[in-house]
């Protein structure tokens, strides 16, 4: 047998200096995209022409590539950072994903490079000791008792969410994990209790589950579009009557169409009462806690079983990055159970004590912590708190010009970041209302210099505003909608 | 209303010359350690200890740190690198974790910054346009009809798995999802047949779908610890018999614990037979398709229903990055049933043609793809196929060292770059033997000089060797050896 031997474009693909250059080569370029301020939206290329113009990158050598292109990198590299959406500039107001603070992308690319997955301590130890501190620092604005409580990482809210729900699930019908739903006794029909607004991925979940998403029920909504607190228990009270056995209550803290915060606080009481598990979907507005001023949103935190709390959002770090927390650490222990003899040691240490594999559903895990961690490790909490009071004022600002414009209409007050409106200029027939903000939307989107998202209000479209970026300024704003009436002009 | 202003906190984090900074210092350690080919395993830190130098990293500021400290941040870094699985040192030889080619950091690193998210076309154009092409591209290798396939990226193996098994399950109970496992007709229990050796995930999986643990339905190995194909009929018929109505069959393309190789060709026809979905996790072992030498060990992949690859293994790029492949792309369309007026869209274009939201189960999705498509781009398939045959080269040559020697016992012939093995020098009494590995494995990861894993094969602990690092030799392989020996002697 003969001894096996390297390649020459194995060692050429692994060589530290070709790294050096090419990461000197991006840093320039990511260095310049965040130097630009400028206000643009989308570049929307048809996926046809961005696809020859990605192919023509492409090495046409099946089987021995030439000597590294330095150029042709290069210019991948531009065509990635100008035909996305442009998350860094005061043009983009359209969504939940975030400008990163840059340290954390540092820090991701730390991660990216080292790969030490984090379901496992020994695999990566400072992650998972990460974790716990940053469970223990957020923790101080959550409230739960010290020691008691839980907290994981996972890949996004959706995952989170389905944690969550499938925790509840385990405990509300024990014998579901092993024995599979179609066994549970009697004309039991397990349902999940939900606001109106809630995030597409709670449905989702119930239709993974085996629960169903017929079996959600929607809570009414008030005029805040939050939960409306005194129609629960009628309503919980009817789908009991359907026939249905409500095991779970899901809030938003902040929803997604609007930013609305169910009352955690009432629904609490209104859980306890009734032995329902209340899940918090706090993807978006959890990040609230760590303000003195907006943390009130979320009165009754403390009382709740569990939350998702997305830190890629208002925390400004990379994708994915979602917390899970549990008021009851022992419960935290019901969602998976499993054994696997080449990832969980029977002789529990003080080492694997650590572990979350048992805890979060991924096996291989991004140390997604470690971009949150640092920075609030460099920055400590001012760095969110002043990030986010901002982005909250400037939307309420934002609310304040709409008030004053007569060919616009607002949809809410702004709780937190987000806000949804209409432009209606008296030229607009009201059955034309809907149509035409659909038709401003996708017109201000193919102008190119502001992106701005939609969302059916009531089942009405509107136009919808995400303030994610402290760049912005009310200026800017003003800027929006000129662009908005010009849009409405053109055909 | 005051006009809102950002703090200089805000100014300083943001700073772009800051970033550069950062960014340079980080990666000269980047350098330093992808340079250091010495021979390591864990650096093993006690984590109350760990905790505590974490901690005293910290600022200590509550609400205004100092200006950044660069020298902190240094030693962040430093801490981070020096305390997880060292996957770029020869002395790594543990898990399926792998050292990234670097030029797939530093494109992930541009992910980090630019944070376009790839379930939306509009909002990653060239994420979704690079799926479509790498699908095309290793389809090549699979062999579906070019057209009618499908692809989706997804967040890690288990959650490809659980797509893949969630859409196995709406086609064969298509009323689940709506109304819940609770209601199946008559004394129908869905189960799912796979080898004793499957992945933890795919059981994991029941138990989440509301199929149930116990509906697992463990098909016997044969002698290469493949499943059994001429006992699979039978063991379906009996699974029938207690009442089990099997949907799905899951086969593995690698199996975590040896590395074995499921015969698809056979299983493919046994599924059409019957009916049932047949799903493949090969996370590890997918990759070989990518070689000429050792595509033949998934013969049959292309007659398969859906396919999990985890390109974070064995193409070599940052965790996470999964592939899920279906071979009939309308069918791909049945995992996820869903509407939501602010991400999906009511008008379907050639834009929200690509979008991925619907199919994958992510809403905020990482564009993973690119790590990998920015290498293909560069090296083509060459880098890869050579990468992987010299490890399973480099692994058949350990096979071959250990049945040299007497004290050593190999469990298998190595199918790719698994192997699993007991030592056991004389002066070890057969009772001890299990118990002995399980010491020796922990023996040597606390030495620090070498990473091993360990694993049950039939029920009895095995020491494990996965290669995933081409800058190990046969050299290195012997050295462990000697480490074991080692470790056996020390108290």
């Amino acid at each position: 047998m003969t001894e096996p031997l390297q390649s020459g474009l194995l060692i050429e693909a692994f060589d530290v200096q070709l790294f050096r250059e090419s990461a000197e080569s991006v840093l320039a370029k990511l260095e310049k995209h965040l130097a630009d301020l400028s206000i643009r939206g989308l570049e929307l290329v048809e996926p046809a022409q961005l696809t020859r113009a990605a192919r023509a990158l492409m090495t046409k050598e099946r089987d021995r590539p030439a000597a590294f292109d330095e150029a042709r990198l290069a210019e991948i590299v531009d065509l990635y950072i100008r035909t996305g959406v442009q998350v860094h500039s005061p043009g983009y107001m359209g969504r939940q994903f975030s400008g990163v603070v840059p340290l954390s992308g540092v820090v991701d690319f730390v991660s990216s490079v080292v790969n030490q997955p984090s379901s496992f301590y020994e695999a990566g130890q400072l992650p998972n000791v990460a974790e716990r501190i940053m469970a223990d620092e957020l923790n101080q604005f959550i409230g739960f008792e010290p020691g008691t409580f839980a907290m994981v990482t996972t890949s996004g809210g959706s995952l989170a969410n389905l944690t969550a729900l499938l925790t509840a699930r385990n405990r509300a019908f024990p014998g579901v994990w092993s024995r599979g739903s179609s066994e549970i006794p009697g004309p039991s029909r397990p349902a999940v209790a939900v606001g109106a607004d809630v995030h597409y991925s709670v449905a989702r979940a119930a239709g993974i589950l085996g629960i169903g998403e017929d079996r959600i029920v929607r809570l009414p909504l008030d005029a805040e579009r939050r939960i409306d607190v005194r129609r629960v228990r009628p309503a919980l009270d009817e789908a009991a009557r359907q026939g249905l056995d409500v095991f779970c209550l899901v809030a938003s803290a902040g929803t997604t169409a609007v930013g609305a915060f169910d009352r955690l606080d009432a629904l609490a009481a209104v859980a306890r009462e009734r032995d329902l598990w209340l899940h918090v979907d706090g993807a978006h507005g959890a990040s609230l806690l760590v303000s003195d001023e907006l943390r009130h949103k979320l009165r009754g935190i403390d009382q709740v079983d569990s939350l998702a709390w997305d830190a890629h959002k208002m925390m400004f770090v990379p994708a994915p990055c979602t917390l899970l927390f549990y008021r009851d650490r022992e419960r935290s222990r019901g969602a998976f159970r499993q054994t696997a003899s080449y990832v969980f040691d029977d002789q529990p240490s003080v080492y694997t004590e650590l572990d979350s594999g048992d805890k979060n559903f991924e096996c291989t895990k991004r140390p997604m912590i470690m971009s949150l961690w640092v920075l609030w490790a460099m920055y400590g909490r001012a760095l969110f708190a002043e990030k986010i009071e901002y982005l909250c004022r400037l939307t309420r600002y934002a609310h304040a010009i709409l008030e004053e414009q007569s060919d616009f209409e607002t949809l809410h007050y702004p709780e937190a970041n987000i806000i949804c409106f209409r432009y209606r200029p008296e030229w607009v027939d009201e059955d034309e209302v809907a149509r035409f903000q659909v038709e401003i939307r996708n017109r201000v989107k193919h102008r190119g210099n502001f992106f701005i998202s939609k969302v059916d209000v009531d089942g009405v479209a509107a136009l919808r505003v995400v303030m994610m970026n402290h760049q912005i300024t009310t200026g800017h704003f003003q800027m929006l909608l000129d662009e908005i009436r010009k849009a409405g002009k053109a055909q």
